[in-house]
C-alpha cells in the first residue's frame, strides 16, 4: 500500500479485483519518455523557484534519464500494483534517490501530469501523421505524373459520367489529405496549450512557474484556468475526429480500388505482395491491404463515439472515467498510421491495365454533357440541350450506338448549320479538349495543379 | 511462401507491410480451442464418410490434442507470418503429420472455419456472461435482504419523488438485468447454429456431412445457405448489442452510486478497498471503480458502433473487412465480463449510512403524492387535489414546514370533515404502508417479489 | 398556466423559449390513438373498482372517441403550451366532461402513461415492419423463382469466386430477413409488458387492477417492479436494433446491386420508374433508390447510437432526457418502413440482363475451386491440390486460357489417370452439378430450400 | 414528367413510391434564399461571359427575388413531384420566363448547386452558433461577475477536493466554449471556398468565371479540383463535429447543474419559470430545462455518427446516398441553437443559494492539500507530507473534526516549531488567499482573468 501514492488515508489494501479493474499501466506505459520529459521540465523549474537545492534537480533529471533507458532496454519492471506509468516511474524514482524522489510531485497533480504527456504524446503523433498524410499525397503526386496521360471514366451514382485524366483524379485526394494536414494543424495549436502547473483542480499554493515548464517542452501557451484543464479532454476528441476524416478519405478510396480490382472493372494491376489468396479456392488474389483499410474506418469513427459517449454528462473536474481515453486515441493514431503507410505503398505499387480501360472507354456516353454544352454555346437554351441530348442517348442505347456513330442530319435537325463541327465535342479525346472551366479535368488546368502541388510537396 | 495456405497462384512473397498489416494471429490466437475443437470434429466427420481412412482422424485429433498442450504450456511459437490461428494450428499439424496435416482442410475454407470457431467462441461467452449475471442479480438480492426495511428517496428528474423500499429498489436492477439474461439466450439460439461446411461461398463437392459435425459440436441447427453464412456477422452484432444494453444497466446504476457517495447525498459506505485515492490531495477517497464502470459503457456501444459501420455497405459474400470483428467482440465481451464482476464484488462489500439516509428523509415532500391520492379516495376529482396539494407544499416550502406539521384546519378546507385521518398517509412510513398496487413498493409487494427471486436465483 | 397538468405549487407562468424548448406536441402527436385506448382500459378499470361510477367510465370513453375523431379529421387544437399529446387530450376530455374529466389520471402517471402509448406503438409497428419483412422475402423469392436456372458469378472480397444460382442468392437474404423477423418475435415478447399503473415511479395507493387493464390491451404480462419501469427504455434500444439490422441487410444488398448496375457489372436492368437522372449530364440513369436505401443505413444505425448515448450515466427513475428517445424510435421505423418498401418495389421490377452475365460467366476461374476438390476426391492431399490448381491458374491467366482449354496432359501430370473425366468439373455448369453438401448451390439442393420456404412464406 | 430537370432519356414517369423515398423538398427548403443568392450570382456571371446577354440576367434576378418574396409570403407551391427546391425553384423561373429561365442551368450542375448552397447555409449558421456561444459566455461573465465572492466546494470524482471561487467556476466554461468558437473559426475558413463551377465533376466546356460568382457571394477562396468538390461532405462533418463539442460542453454543464439542484446539494434556485412539473406528483419541480440539453447532446453526436457512417465506403465522385447529410447538419444546428439559447437564459435566471452552500462549506477538507502544501514549504518532503495529512484526515472523519480543530500539538509533532501559522492555512478562507499560481483559482489570478475576458467580450 505504501506504494500507492496515496495511501496515507486509507485501511487496508485494494482489493485485488480492484487493482486489475482500475490499472491503466497495461496501456499508459507509451507515455513514458513523455512523462520522463515532462518530469524532468517540472523538476528544473522547482529549482529555478527553489524548492529544490543544490544539484537535486541534476539529480532527478539523470535519474529519469535513467530510467527511462532502463525502461527501453526492457529490464523495467511494470506491476498492475502500481496502478499507471507516472506512479512507476515516481516509485523508481523513489528507490534511487530516496526523499529526493518523494519531492518532485510538489506542485502538481496526477491530472495535470497525465494530460500534459498526452498533450506531447499527442503533438507528436500529429506531426508523425502529417508526414505520413504528406508521403500519401506525394506517392499520389508520382502516380498522377507517372499517369497523367491516361484517361479514366468518372463517375458519379457509379455510373459513367465524364471523362477524367489520372492526374485529375489523383489530385482530387491531394486535396482531400490536404484539408487533413489543415484540420491537424489547427488542432494543433489547440494541443499546444500546458496543462501542468493547474494541479489538482483549483491550482496551488506553491509559488511555481508555469511559463518556465512551457518554455522547456516547446508549448506555445500556458492553460488559464485549472478547473478547466482539469476536465479538459476537448484535444483528445478533436485529434480522433481530424483522424476519422483521414480513416474516411481513406476508406473511400479503398472502396473506389476494390471495385477498380474486380474482373468486371479490371482498372487495375495490384501486385501479388499486396493481396492474399483464399485456403479453399485456388484461383483467389484478393485486395486485402483495400478491405482493411476501408474496414478499419469503423474503428477510427468508433474510437472518436466512444470519446464523446465517455465524456457525456460529465461534471467538473476530473473524473476516473477520463481514464477511458487513451486508448481509444492509442488506436485512432496507430490505425491511421498503418493505413496511411499501407496506401501510400500500395499505390507506389500499383498500376493501372491501360489496355483494359481503354477498350471500354467510349462505353456510357461520357460525351453526352460536352454535347450538349456544345448546343448551349450554339445558342439552345440549356433545359432543350438537355431533353435533346437525352433523347439521343436512348436512341443510340436502343441501337448500341455511340454519339459519334449519328448521322450528321441527326444533329441538324437539332439546329440547322452544326454540321460536322459538332463531332469535334464527340469522342473522350474531344471532350477532354472541350473542358475549359478553373478546377476542371482540362488537361491545362491539371497542369496548372500539378505544378502547383509540385512546388507545395517538395 | 509456402507456409501460407494460399501460395500456389502467387509470385514472390508478400510485403512486410502487408503482412503486418494484414496479420489477426496478435488477437484471433483467443480461438485456438475452439479452433481445434471444431478441426477435430471436422476431422472426424472426414473419417466418416471415408476421406480419412484407418486410424487418420485418430491421429490428426491427438496430435490437435498435442498442439492444444503446447499452445497452453505457452511453448508454442506464433509469427505474423502465419496471418493467423487456423493457419498456425494447421501449419503445426502438417509438421507432425505430413500428408495427412495436408488433408484436414477438406471440404472446409477458412471462412466458415472462422466463422464457427467464433460462434463456438461467442456461446461459451454468453454462458459466462450469463452466469455472472446470475452472480450480480444474487448479490442484489443479498443486499435487497439484508437492507430490506431501509427506506431510500425514490428520484425522478434526481428529485425526490416517493419513498421506496431498499428491497424495492435492488429488484429493480434485478429486473433489468433479468432482461438481459432474456436476451441473451434469444441470441445463443441465433448463435448456434453451425456454419462449418457452407465452405467459402457456395459449398462444396466434398460428400460431408454437416449434421455429424453439429451433433459433435453442440450446434442446434445447421446453417441453410451458404452465401448468407459467409457474409454473415448478425449474431456478432446481436451478441454486442446485448452486451451493450448490460453496460448501460451497470453504467446508470454506477452513477446512482457515484452520486450516493459524495459529501452531499452521503448514502453510502464503500469500503476503502474499493476505491483509491488522489496523488496530491491527502483527503480524497475516490469512487473510481464506479467511475470507470460508467465510463466503459461508452467502450461498449462503441464496439457495437464500430461493428455496424464495419458491415455497412458490404455486399456477398465474405469481405476481409469482417476480419476486424473479433476485436470488437472480445473488447465487449471482457469489459462487460471485469464491470459485472467488480459491480457484483462492491454491491457485496458497500453498506448504506443508514443514519444519514434517515436524518433527511423527511425532506423533500415524499407524502405529498400520497396525500393527493388520499384526497381523491375521498372524492376530491384528481386534477383538483393536484392542485390543492402543490399549494400546500409552496405553502410549506415557503415557511420550512412538512406537510404533517400543517394543522388540521387546513386540510378541512379542502374537504371538511377529513379530521384526523389525513394524517395517517402523511410522513414517510405512513406513505409506504399505503401503497397497494401489484409492483409498487408496498411492504407485502416487495415481500412477494423477493419470494419470487429468491426462488429463481437458488 | 391552470392548463397544465401541474401547475399548483408553481408561481408564475413558464418561460417562453422553455415552452418551445420542452414541448414535445410536436411529435408525440403521433400516440394520440394509443394513448385513447389505454386512456379508455385505464377508465373502464376504474370503473370496475368503484372510482368512477353509474356511466362515468362510458361518459370517458365516449368522449375519447370523439376526440380521436377529432384529431383524426384535422380539426384537434395543438399547441405547444400544451407540452404533449397525453396533456391535449386530457384538456379536451376536462372541457368536454369538466370534473369528470379531472377524475382519469386517478392512480396513474405522465410517466407510465407514455410508456404504455409508446408501447402500444412499438408493437403495432413491430408488426407492420414484419409484414414488409415478410414482403420483400416473397419479392425475393419470386425474384428466385423467376431466375432460378440464371447462373451468377459468386463474389468474396469483390472477387469472383464459385458460380450460384440465382436462386441461391435471393435464398441468402431470405434466411437474413428471416432471423430479423425472429429478433422482432422475440423483441416482441418484452415490448408486450404493460407499464401502466406503475404510477410515478413507486406505484400507488389506489387500489388498481393492472391485470384488467393488461387483458384490455392485449399484453401478455404486467411490469412487477414500478422503479424499473419508470427508468425502462430497453425496448426501444432492441427494436431500434433490430432496425438497424434490417436497414444494414438492406444497405449491404442495396451495395451489390448498386455495382451490378454499372457499366461494368452490367447484370442489371432496373426499370427507368426506380432511376432518375441528372441536371447536367443528360445520359445519367442513376440507381438512386438503391443509393438512399444504402445511405438511410447510416440514419437508423445513429438513431440506435443516440439511445444508448441518451439513456448512457442516467440514474433511476425517470429522467426528462428519456423525451428524446420517441423521436430516435420514430425516424427507424419510418426510415426502415419506406426502405423495406422501396426494396421490394424494385426487386419485382428489376431484370437480370441475362446475356450479359452469360457472356462473361467463365471470366475469374470460377471453376478452380472444384477442380481442386475433384483432385482431393482423387486422393491428392488438399494443401497438394490446392498449390497445383493455384499455379494452373497463374500459367491460365498469363497466356489468357480457361482452364478447361488446357490439354489433358497437363492435368495427367498432377496425377497420372485423371484423363477425361478432369474436363467433368471445369465450365461453370459443370460446377453448379458438382455441388453436393447441405446448404450449398447445388441445384437439387437449392430446389430443397425453394420449396421450404414456398411453404413457409405463403 | 417534363418537370423533372432531367427527363429526356427517361421512358415513362418515375414511379410514385420512387417520388416519395427520394424527394428532399420537405427538408431542402430552407436552402431556398441560398439557392436564390447562388442562382443570381451565377446568373450576373453568364452575363459577364456573354452568355446571357442585354437585361437579360436582371430579369433573371428580379424573377428569383420575386419567387423569394413568394416563398416567403407561403404562398409557394411546394410539390414532392418536382423533387427538391433547386427544381422547384428553376421550374417557377421557367414559368416566369420561358427559354430564358431555361438558360440558368448553364455551366453548372445540381451538384455543384447544392453544395454551394448548403456552404452558403453552413457559414450563416456557424456565425449565428457563434453569436449565441458569445452571448453564453456573456451570461456565465455576468454571474462570475454577480457572484465573484461565493465560494463553491470544487469536485473530482464528483467528491469534494478544493475551493473555489464562483468566478473561477464560470470562467472554466468561458475558455471551453472558447475553444468552440477558435474551432468554428478554423471550420469556417475550409467552408468559404466555392464549389460552383466544378459542374458535375469533371468542370465544364463553357468559359465560366468562377472567381466572379466567389467575388458575389464571399467565398474566400475557389476549389480547385472539380472530382473532389463533387464528393466532399468534409465541411458538414467538421462543422457537425464542433457542434458536437458544444453540445457536449452543455450536456456535462447540464448534469452539474441538475446535481447542484437536487435535495441533498441543495445549491442552486432555479426559477419556476425554468422548470416543469409532474402530472402526479404535486410537489415536484423538475430541472427539465437541464436534463433536456442533457440529452440533446446524444442527438448532436448521433447526428456525427450517422455522417461519418454516410460518407463510409463512398467512392466518388457524387453518390446519392449524400442526400442524407443535410437533415443531420439540420438538426446539429438546430438543437445546438435552441440549447444555447436555453443554456443562456437559464444560467441568467439562476441563483446560488448561497446560505446552503456556505452551511456545508467546510464539510469534506477542503484545506488538506493546502496543508500539505503547508507542509512541503516547510520542508516536508512531498510524498511524507501527503502521507501524514491523509492520516490526519482519517483520524478526524473518525472523530467527526475538522482539520482546523485539531490541536497545535497535533501539528507539532509532524514538524515541530509549526506552531499557530498552520492555522493559517485551514478553513476555507485561509485556502483560498494561499493559492499562487497562474490559472488558479487565487484570487487575484481570477481577477486577472475577469478583466481579461471582459475587455474581449465587450
Amino acid at each position: 500500500m505504501a506504494e500507492k501514492t496515496w495511501g496515507g488515508r486509507f485501511r487496508g489494501d485494494t482489493d485485488d479485483r480492484v487493482v486489475a479493474f482500475t490499472e491503466s499501466i497495461s496501456f499508459d506505459h507509451r507515455l513514458y519518455r513523455e512523462d520522463i520529459l515532462a518530469s524532468q521540465a517540472h523538476g528544473r523549474m522547482l529549482a529555478e523557484i527553489g524548492l529544490l537545492v543544490g544539484d537535486e534537480a541534476e539529480q532527478i533529471c539523470a535519474a529519469l534519464d535513467a530510467i527511462a533507458a532502463e525502461i527501453e532496454s526492457g529490464n523495467f519492471q511494470f506491476s498492475s500494483e502500481l496502478e499507471d506509468i507516472h506512479t512507476h516511474i515516481e516509485r523508481a524514482l523513489i528507490e534511487r534517490l530516496g526523499d529526493l524522489g518523494r519531492k518532485l510531485h510538489t506542485g502538481r497533480s496526477r491530472n495535470d501530469q497525465v494530460s500534459t504527456d498526452v498533450k506531447l504524446w499527442a503533438r507528436s503523433a500529429l506531426d508523425q501523421i502529417t508526414t505520413r498524410l504528406v508521403d500519401l499525397q506525394k506517392s499520389l503526386m508520382a502516380a498522377a505524373e507517372r499517369d497523367r496521360e491516361v484517361i479514366l471514366p468518372g463517375y458519379t451514382h457509379m455510373q459513367r459520367a465524364q471523362p477524367v485524366l489520372a492526374a485529375h483524379y489523383f489530385l482530387a485526394y491531394i486535396e482531400k489529405y490536404q484539408r487533413d494536414c489543415d484540420r491537424l494543424a489547427d488542432c494543433r495549436r489547440r494541443v499546444n496549450v500546458l496543462p501542468l502547473g493547474t494541479a489538482a483542480l483549483a491550482g496551488t499554493s506553491i509559488p511555481i512557474d508555469r511559463d518556465s515548464v512551457a518554455h522547456q517542452l516547446g508549448f506555445e501557451s500556458v492553460a488559464a484556468n485549472s478547473l478547466d484543464v482539469s476536465s479538459d479532454r476537448d484535444f483528445v476528441l478533436e485529434f480522433v475526429f481530424d483522424l476519422a476524416i483521414v480513416a474516411l478519405h481513406l476508406g473511400g478510396w479503398a472502396e473506389e480500388w476494390i471495385l477498380w480490382s474486380t474482373t468486371e472493372f479490371g482498372f487495375l494491376q495490384i501486385p501479388d505482395s499486396f493481396c492474399t489468396g483464399s485456403s479453399i479456392m485456388p484461383h483467389k488474389k484478393n485486395p486485402d491491404v483495400l478491405e482493411l483499410i476501408r474496414g478499419k474506418t469503423a474503428r477510427v469513427c468508433a474510437d472518436l463515439q466512444r470519446l464523446m459517449m465517455l465524456v457525456k454528462g460529465l461534471p467538473l473536474a476530473y473524473n476516473r472515467d477520463l481514464q477511458e481515453d487513451k486508448e481509444a486515441l492509442f488506436d485512432a493514431v496507430d490505425t491511421v498510421t498503418v493505413s496511411l503507410e499501407a496506401a501510400a505503398g500500395l499505390i507506389r505499387e500499383t498500376r493501372f491495365r491501360r489496355e483494359a480501360i481503354a477498350a471500354r472507354l467510349e462505353d456510357g456516353f461520357l460525351d453526352a454533357t460536352t454535347l450538349m454544352e456544345f448546343l448551349v454555346l450554339e445558342g439552345v437554351p440549356l433545359r432543350t440541350a438537355h431533353e435533346t441530348v437525352g433523347k439521343l442517348v436512348r436512341h443510340c442505347e436502343e441501337r448500341r450506338l455511340r454519339l459519334a456513330q449519328l448521322p450528321v442530319e441527326v444533329f441538324e435537325t437539332i439546329k440547322p448549320g452544326l454540321g460536322q463541327r459538332v463531332y469535334g465535342v464527340l469522342g473522350v479525346y474531344n471532350v477532354l479538349a472541350a473542358f475549359k472551366s478553373y478546377g476542371s479535368t482540362a488537361p491545362h488546368e491539371v497542369e496548372r495543379q500539378l505544378m502547383k502541388w509540385k512546388k507545395i510537396l517538395s
